[in-house]
């Protein structure tokens, strides 16, 4: 009874003011290219719903196309008509059809493939943009960060830098933990919205903070983060305007240099000396700077430990230049030789520092949580602009961590980690003495997780020891890698504390005729 | 044999150029006030660094102080003169003490109180930054989300709006999958760094968005966030240059509104109607916005779906202006009128739309994932910001939402959390015809967990409703309070899916008195 007029090409589409005539056919069903399937994971109703749309989108029903009466596609299809009843409802609803009791029910007026399939271009314009287009279309922002380069990979293998000892990780009581808080969670944690963070989580942490660190920190000026990395964009965004002046240090780490790039701000690139950051040269060339971006307990990448003399110069400095020290106390969980020296936010007395930690590497790396310890008066502003971009890190982890900390597991933790970390520096000095004696030099390794090495042979280049490194399947990060903007230092980097001793030997041996066969 | 020359204020500071002369005393460490408590839980070693220190910060010991030899130290406070020299040795470390062989231990010659305790104010000039002081020293932009008042509150109570029903919630299943993927976490798991998130998360939303949410998405374009609110940031970061204008619903979404500020781009609010936004509107306004937000599949907070048409149209728009789409999917997964209509995103060809959604609702609030779906071409880019401001959300979540999803227990879930929303969908119905007909007007309720009623009595301002309901115990919100600028709108926001019928009858019954009371 009803003919269906043809694949509705948008060539040969039948331009016609009312409904489409349509006349007998055999079988409705299959002459509109309807495919159910009985034996199907959705149920008829969506399957034909999903049908007749994608027939619509794709022009295969032509606008005003008249369907057939839902008793014979029912029929026909083989299913009730209160199927095709109610999916005629649905794709009503939803726009595609349209219809009248007692007239039929046709594709609606309106052309969905003429905007969807052929989207006209205008005077030259694409409508569909090619990738090139779009990178053009991103963010000034966002194409500054695109030009710095991270070091991604967090290889297992030796000498790969910031991986801790993950064996040593005690996953049982993790694993307690994590099942004893999901097992019947208080609704008060489900619905939790603390833009700050987990409270609990934030009491472990500054209790933790000021006995261990020397910071003075109560709950309420910590902030849990996603990672030390959202702390410092959060802080970033906060404090400074477009193009305004920041301290780094030189070498320094990457990531900071690319939340300033996405803020737009200019970094100062400055000096570190054995003292640490040079605050001398920043009075120099940028007494007005905004912000100081520093990691004291253990610079990274040259591992020097900020001097307590260098610390109150760069605190004196922020109370007369009105300005922030960002304070990015990295390793300092990991100290061989003689005890942490106090953070600086410990030190400062004039609420001039923003402290920042991370746990990823005292717990595991993908567990990215960490924390901002903030002078009171910056709490309140910090929190709606963290409200606004992403609210508080995810619950799920929050209360085991917590308990983690405040039941001592994680002190103990890091002590049996210091002691493995400290024989694992060890094994290195000993490996360097018997295989690259003359050859590379590893500096004095105070704290931390990784050394770095000075290059005895004349002419050199870290770079292309770090290469030939990489061939004998050894990870070497090349010093100069750091630098900002052109080279200026040459050694090696090597992370030591997630490795084995004996692992230890046989990569420094394997890097030792790497270099041999440079020579 | 040893004297304290007193308490050193800054006061009465004796400025000798060398070794402050010292003479005998009974007991050292009584003198140098120095308190260790054996039974203390620091050993003592700890206790006497942290009690030497606090005497060098406070100034209780001056510069150039000469100590007394470690043997008498260690005899009159009864620990072991091992204790005593490591905590010198620390404390020389740290820059406090300075020693020589036979010259015995001073306290150092930089003055540590001199910089900390009080710093010196230079031309009135306030060291210690006061609380409006620090307010003045944050960026515009963060000055400018402070400004922006969000719905902080997840209220348990009828009728707070965005709560879902917890009580439904498979806790059972979600807390096995949690305790089974922390058993025995693979390394890779625990080392994982890809910025996109966890790939069978990614690999689960993809199946699922596709299924369900008619959109075309492969893993690949997939980016796991820290909720939606996280995804908006990130896009509006990559995507827009401070001042350019983008298209927002108006009433519409004021965390939105806030990401924009953060970023300092401007809004263009355009008026929504039974369509949803007014493309008209925005082609006169502001033809050459870079941007479109919409919630075409529930707009917050009118509820209205965006017709295929004005979908369409949208799209349209898009690709002549060159400019992107922001497609919050906000309770897509909530229909009780016919299926949901696809997404632009599966609707559109022309990989101009970035799809936002959000596990918050569907699961429970604090769990904070969601993720964005790019087109191709903008995943590299959006991935480096990514690594520059956060990297991925924590990973120990990841694992057991992706098998929640891939298992189907998240379908299960939010099929029966429909059948319940309807169900208190029509008892809020019930209740409005009960006990509010003639006050307060349902519109009819399409989709999502919370309604929209207008106020018949002439003269009634929304606020003042809102705020006798909290009074009587009732949580609404007001729907003027949604409108960019000044109020138009005039009605209120009622959320029923966390709150049983009962529940629904009785704060309905309270509504209404608090209601006849104003009138």
């Amino acid at each position: 009874m009803y003919r269906q007029i043809g694949p509705m090409h948008s060539t040969n589409r039948t331009k016609s003011a009312g409904p489409i005539a349509t006349g007998p056919i055999a079988d409705v069903g299959e002459l509109l290219a309807l495919r159910l399937d009985p034996a199907g994971e959705l149920p008829l109703q969506q399957q034909l719903v999903r049908e007749l749309r994608e027939a619509v989108l794709s022009g295969r029903l032509a606008p005003r196309f008249r369907l057939p009466p839902t008793r014979l596609l029912a029929r026909d299809l083989g299913v009730s008509r209160n199927t095709v009843l109610a999916a005629f409802e649905q794709l009503s609803a939803e726009g595609y059809l349209e219809g009248k009791v007692g007239a039929g029910t046709y594709v609606a007026a309106l052309t969905p493939e003429a905007h969807l399939a052929a989207p006209k271009p205008k005077a030259g314009q694409k409508s569909s943009p090619r990738a090139d287009a779009v990178l053009r279309r991103i963010s000034t922002r966002a194409a500054a960060v695109t030009e710095i380069q991270r070091p991604r990979s967090r290889p297992a293998r030796a000498f790969g830098v910031g991986i801790p000892d993950l064996d040593g990780f005690p996953f049982d009581i993790w694993g307690r933990l994590i099942a004893k808080h999901w097992r019947r969670p208080p609704r008060e944690l489900l619905t939790a919205r603390d833009a700050a963070g987990y409270l609990p989580l934030r009491e472990a942490i500054a209790a933790y903070l000021n006995a261990f660190r020397a910071t003075q920190a109560t709950p309420g000026q910590v902030i849990v983060t996603a990672g030390a990395q959202a702390g410092l964009d959060l802080a970033v965004r906060v404090m400074l305007e477009p193009r305004e002046q920041v301290w780094i240090e030189d070498p320094g780490y990457a990531g900071f240099r690319a939340v300033l790039a996405a803020a737009d701000v200019a970094p100062v690139p400055l000096p570190v000396d054995a003292e640490g950051l040079s605050v001398a040269e920043g009075r120099k060339r940028a007494p007005q700077a905004r912000l100081a971006f520093v990691s004291p307990s253990h610079q990274f990448p040259l591992g020097t430990t900020m001097t307590l003399g260098r610390r109150l110069e760069l605190i004196e400095w922020a109370a007369e230049a009105d300005a922030f020290i960002l304070e990015d106390d990295y390793d300092s969980e990991y100290r061989y030789d003689g005890r942490p020296i106090p953070s600086l936010q410990g030190l400062d007395s004039g609420g001039r520092v923003i402290y920042v930690g991370s746990f990823s590497k005292v717990m595991f790396p993908a567990l990215r949580l960490g924390y901002l310890v903030l002078p009171e008066a910056l709490v309140e502003p910090f929190l709606r602009v963290r409200s606004a971009i992403d609210d508080h890190p995810s619950i799920v982890a929050q209360p085991a961590l917590a308990e983690f900390i405040a039941s001592g597991a994680f002190a103990t933790h890091i002590r049996k980690s210091r002691k493995r970390y400290a024989e694992r520096k060890e094994a290195l000095e000993r490996a360097f003495a018997k295989h690259l004696s003359g050859v590379l030099s590893l500096r004095p390794i105070d704290a931390g997780l990784h050394a770095v090495a000075d290059i005895l042979v004349p002419r050199l280049a870290d770079t292309v020891i770090a290469q030939a490194a990489a061939t004998a399947g050894v990870t070497i990060a090349p010093l100069s890698a750091f630098d900002t903007g052109k080279a200026r230092h040459n050694g090696l980097l090597l992370g030591f504390a997630g490795v084995g001793e004996r692992e230890i030997d046989r990569a420094t041996a394997k890097l030792a005729s790497a270099i041999a066969s440079l020579r």
